[in-house]
């Protein structure tokens, strides 16, 4: 008879539910939690609508009895939380955790053995966290395979939804899509909502250890489920109890920068394992990096090899020079010759190559108060790296570096590893074998003070907050799709990471591209011409500033190469003063990938800084400075788009100005397409 | 550093590979497979041209060595196969199997112990097909888990793609959509192809048993990889050697028709395994069923039951009246009362309702030489089912039933099965668990002389060739859709089927909706108001009829009410006289999504008949009638649209006329929006 209409379905037996209801401290969000006809749901409502339909809550085991039917709310367990807290590095120094909490333990006693589940809510005024807690108990013994979680998020089918696809082969380095939530299958989170009403929600997950990666699949037109990624040849998660699940998460917010200015992530998070991490010290870089994407230079070491010693240290001497504290140097070691995609046993992670003079060049960057980023490719050979980690992070450790960027560079479901059979596995990205790979070298790099920078990661969870030596991952498209992707990235982009990608926390974008026309200069490489001409970052020369202030990593590359910023060092002046590591950090207007504008003040420096860019639209944006400190002159050091800047036609149009502020003014300027504006506030001693 | 561009990577080690190479009997088509640096892999081409690009083989275990590196081509062996067999009922008599045969073994001694594959390739003139074979031998003892099929199906990412989505909740019933190949995340089979150059492709499997249904996943833009449907708690398959795998089919055209007169995948299905399957008699049936979708009666028992003595008692004396076998009846066991969707432990097999006497019916219809055909809705509680299935097939056989319409409604991922610790696990509908079920039931079934019509199934893979008593099949959007659907069927759905779905086999579209405006009736049930007005069949009247020709079905139902059908006798006639088992059937032409026309020979009476339709724009069409005997004259009873039909506003517009026509004759015939023609051939003695 094919599936029947849903009307035509619903003949629910009445139940005595219970009903516990959690409010935000403010009243504003209110999640309620009932038990109806022996299922778990909860639902989510702000300023009195609902947000979150009523969605299911359990989960289901291979072995053991789960947590579906004939659940009864046994118990509820209330507290409430404001405390704040301090970031050794961060976009801001102070973080308030306010928060109103829920325990609700769920038993069940028919279909099989009596057991127990607590589902943790937190409800903070800018959204809430939930996470299941398993204590040991006599029903679930043993190992536990957890086969689904039942976590449902229901949006409703017509609310918009910005996202990327979850089930495709470059993780998670697609274009944002937006479409009706009802004509979504898969998607990444943080996923970014607005609902019919003009709320705005972001869902995500906190915490994500011990588990694997959460993905939203959609169930039922509007409402998505907790899709767990498996491992390859077995459950979604391997466990036992006791065991706690990572916090989903449901930013709530009015106007759409308000999903920026939460902290709900952050603060679902354990407070920092590591103690001192003086080592993990924000900062700004250079690298050898963007002359191998524009085809200049080779990873390989043949004639066009890019880590030598002798362009190693033009770039020291550049960072030195500049300011920079921070020298980045891909393609130093072995295994780059070959086939390396696919096939990462062939990475050595303690042999340069002979034209890279790893300990020399050790020395020189330190005699210039420059340090080396060691960069180690994986290309998500999980087994190479681990039997290679700690002599690895010994070398980096002994030429005195304290930052590694890694990379695993594979198709989304080849990572490998290998068992002691000598069986290859090939698993997800963000599998659970993945997410505890990470953590076993964030751990060995911890104990080494050493601080990690990872590329082609599992997505950001705030694990920050735990574990600060892990500072800045990629987990979006970067800017190397700039120089070879198809279609490089949209001029919607920038605007558009600024709600979705950076709610989960820090991106090493790897901006400011000043060349902007790389087709117009020659061929470096006979071998490799220069590819197609709309290869190139698709915004005005002020939008590239603009960039330093509204996407936040706290290692933050000035990405092109010397030369280019020589030919342009009134620009350039921006990206020296800038700083990476903030007090504070306010998203002041903006919408959905249409235009951001960010204010930020520097933590040591206290001067702030302001960042506005655009989509393909020009605008004219008018912007209160009230975030300045009352009563108090600034000089505002003003990289704008100049009268007839235009993304494509004329990006290199820029005014760079100074005036006098104060936080009683409001800043008026006119964005170009695809541009921006970028400012610099000296406080007028 | 993020991928990198695919040109940068390509560092293939020269390596010495095996090529060998098969080609189709007319020698069209070629299959060239090869060793290429330790990966197995296949391509193919059509009159020259490559169809397929160079596409891997393979497969990966949980616990032992898989395939995938270090392979060489060990061995091989050459048949060739020219034979004819018969079916007991189908869409043509006699089938031709002509087949060039190249079974090529892999071997690998790297990476693990020396193990081997057979991959046995079958060439066809209308196509290929493909599937692994693995012997026992001592690396790969004991239970194999396959976590992954490496096969790849590489069409190139701007062939256009026909197909339904296959990571969605409602099963394989969906609009068909269209897109390039390199836009297309995950698709049902058959899926269905025309390159760049105007080729058709159709990509399917034949033979789908111990084993799980195969999709397609895009691994990269237009190359997709089998994705075979996993057990909800662990791999992909669960099997041992030796085992097989289902052929991976790919149809191969120069006209859309092409793929519809071609039979590789009951060529590739095994020979009857029944014996005598003389009780699965194709015919035609009505039923209690339209009622109920809408909303005129209820499965449940209340007021507006539709199973009752007195209502079934006037199926039978229709059907009787005007030449039906069979009366399908929903409804008439116990179980719809409460909330049965996800919950089908309610059903049971064996217990009628009180208002509907299944002995005396059974009487009745007998005496009016009709059958009953028993519905078994299981809402995809498999274990409630297989509990119950041998009393309820015992119940079916001693009340002189040989037909069994089950169905399967549940979401995607909610096949239950619970296990002897009575733990519930969920599965999906095309899970090896189900292919399992499935066949249990089939079994079941022909042991008791049952032939089975499955709703909401897996989909059809030839099968019906092994066990013919599995007779029919849904596995796509049925008629249903057109009572409740959001939307309904589009003015293209017919003519889509034909070139996509009805590629794997018979499809139980329960045709023939005489009432097109069921919302100017006034409700039944008060309770249950007429639904939108767009809910009706977007086709005019002749386009019912022509579906009887177009659309294959051995059971093929009259699917609307009596009374609707006595009011509208002149164009019944048409469905009273065709048949529903056949001669030949021949796809005369006809465009995918656009329009088709068939012609098929009744086996009993010899008469042709043919049926012709169109999507949404009208069209006239010209067809030879070479297809009928030489020299003999026909009367030919057409009913065509009318001069000013059209489905929406005037869909009742139709011309009953009588000709005379010859083999020699052309067709000429307008087609009205969403319109068809219905033709009887009858041979002038």
């Amino acid at each position: 008879m094919a599936a029947i209409s849903w009307a035509a379905m619903s003949v629910a037996a009445p139940a005595q539910a219970e009903t516990l209801t959690l409010t935000s401290p403010d009243g504003r969000i209110a999640v309620t939690v009932k038990d109806d006809a022996g299922q778990a749901t909860y639902a989510v409502s702000f300023n009195g609508k609902e947000v979150i339909a009523p969605s299911k809550l359990g989960m289901l085991f291979a072995e053991h009895h789960g947590f579906e039917r004939g659940m009864a709310i046994t118990g509820s367990a209330r507290a409430a939380n404001d405390t704040t807290w301090e970031q050794p590095w961060g976009e801001r120094r102070l973080v308030r955790d306010q928060h109103n909490e829920l325990a609700v333990t769920f038993g069940t006693e028919t279909d099989g053995p009596a057991r127990n589940i607590t589902v943790r809510f937190r409800a903070f005024d800018t959204g809430i966290g939930f996470r299941y807690e398993l204590t040991a108990q006599p029903a679930l013994q043993g190992d536990i395979a957890i086969v689904e979680e039942l976590t449902q998020f229901s949006v409703g089918d017509k609310t918009t939804m910005w996202y990327t696809p979850s089930d495709e082969f470059n993780r998670n380095e697609y274009i944002y899509r937006v479409a009706p939530a009802g004509e979504v299958d898969d998607a990444h989170t943080p996923s970014t909502f607005r609902t019919t009403d003009g709320t705005y929600l972001a869902i995500h997950e906190a915490a994500l250890v011990n588990y694997s990666s959460m993905s939203l699949d959609q169930l039922r037109p509007g409402n998505f489920q907790a899709n767990l990624r498996n491992w390859s040849g077995g459950p979604k998660v391997k466990t036992s109890a006791p065991f706690t699940s990572p916090w989903r998460t449901i930013q709530i917010a009015d106007k759409a920068v308000g999903l920026i200015n939460s902290d709900i992530v952050l603060n679902l998070n354990e407070p920092n394992a590591l103690g001192d991490v003086s080592y993990a010290k924000p900062g700004k870089y250079i690298g050898i990096w963007w002359a191998m994407h524009i085809n200049d230079r080779t990873w390989a070491s043949n004639k066009y090899h890019g880590a030598t010693t002798a362009e190693t240290k033009r770039y020291i001497d550049f960072a030195a020079k500049h300011g920079f504290s921070g020298v980045l140097v891909e393609g130093w070691n072995k295994g780059w010759d070959g086939d390396w995609f696919n096939n990462g046993d062939v990475f050595s992670f303690t042999e340069p190559y002979p034209d890279y003079d790893i300990k020399g060049l050790s020395k020189y960057a330190a005699s210039k108060g420059v340090e080396l980023i060691v960069h180690h490719e994986t290309s998500a050979n999980l087994t190479n790296y681990e039997k290679q980690l700690e002599a690895g992070l010994d070398l980096v450790k002994a030429i005195g570096s304290n930052y590694v960027k890694t990379g695993y560079v594979s198709d989304a479901g080849d990572a490998v590893w290998i068992d002691d059979k000598g069986i290859r596995h090939y698993e997800y990205y963000d599998s659970q074998r993945m997410i505890d790979h990470h953590m076993t070298v964030i751990k060995a790099a911890a104990e080494r003070q050493i601080a990690m920078d990872t590329h082609e990661p599992v997505k950001d969870t705030g694990l920050r907050r735990t574990f600060p030596n892990w500072m800045s991952r990629e987990g979006a498209r970067g800017m190397e799709f700039n120089a070879w992707g198809t279609p490089p990235n949209p001029p919607s982009h920038e605007a558009m990471l600024s709600f979705t990608a950076l709610l989960a926390g820090p991106f090493d974008y790897t901006p400011g591209i000043f060349d902007l026309r790389p087709n117009e200069r020659p061929p470096v490489r006979p071998d490799m011409p220069r590819g197609d001409p709309k290869n190139r970052p698709q915004t005005t020369l002020a939008k590239q500033l603009a960039t330093y202030v509204t996407i936040y990593s706290p290692l933050q590359m000035a990405a092109d190469l010397p030369e280019n910023y020589e030919k342009r060092m009134d620009a350039f002046q921006f990206i020296k003063d800038v700083e990476a590591d903030w007090e504070q950090s306010i998203a002041l207007d903006g919408e959905v990938g249409q235009w951001i504008a960010m204010a930020r003040q520097g933590r040591k420096s206290k001067e702030w800084f302001l960042g506005a860019l655009t989509d393909e639209s020009p605008r004219d944006v008018s912007l209160a400075l009230s975030f300045l400190e009352p009563g108090r002159k600034y000089r505002a050091q003003i990289y704008r788009d100049g009268p007839h800047a235009h993304w494509d036609y004329n990006p290199y149009d820029i005014v760079i100005e100074e005036k006098v502020v104060t936080g009683g003014d409001s800043f008026a300027v006119h964005l170009a397409a695809s541009g921006g504006v970028a400012v610099r506030f000296i406080p007028v001693k």
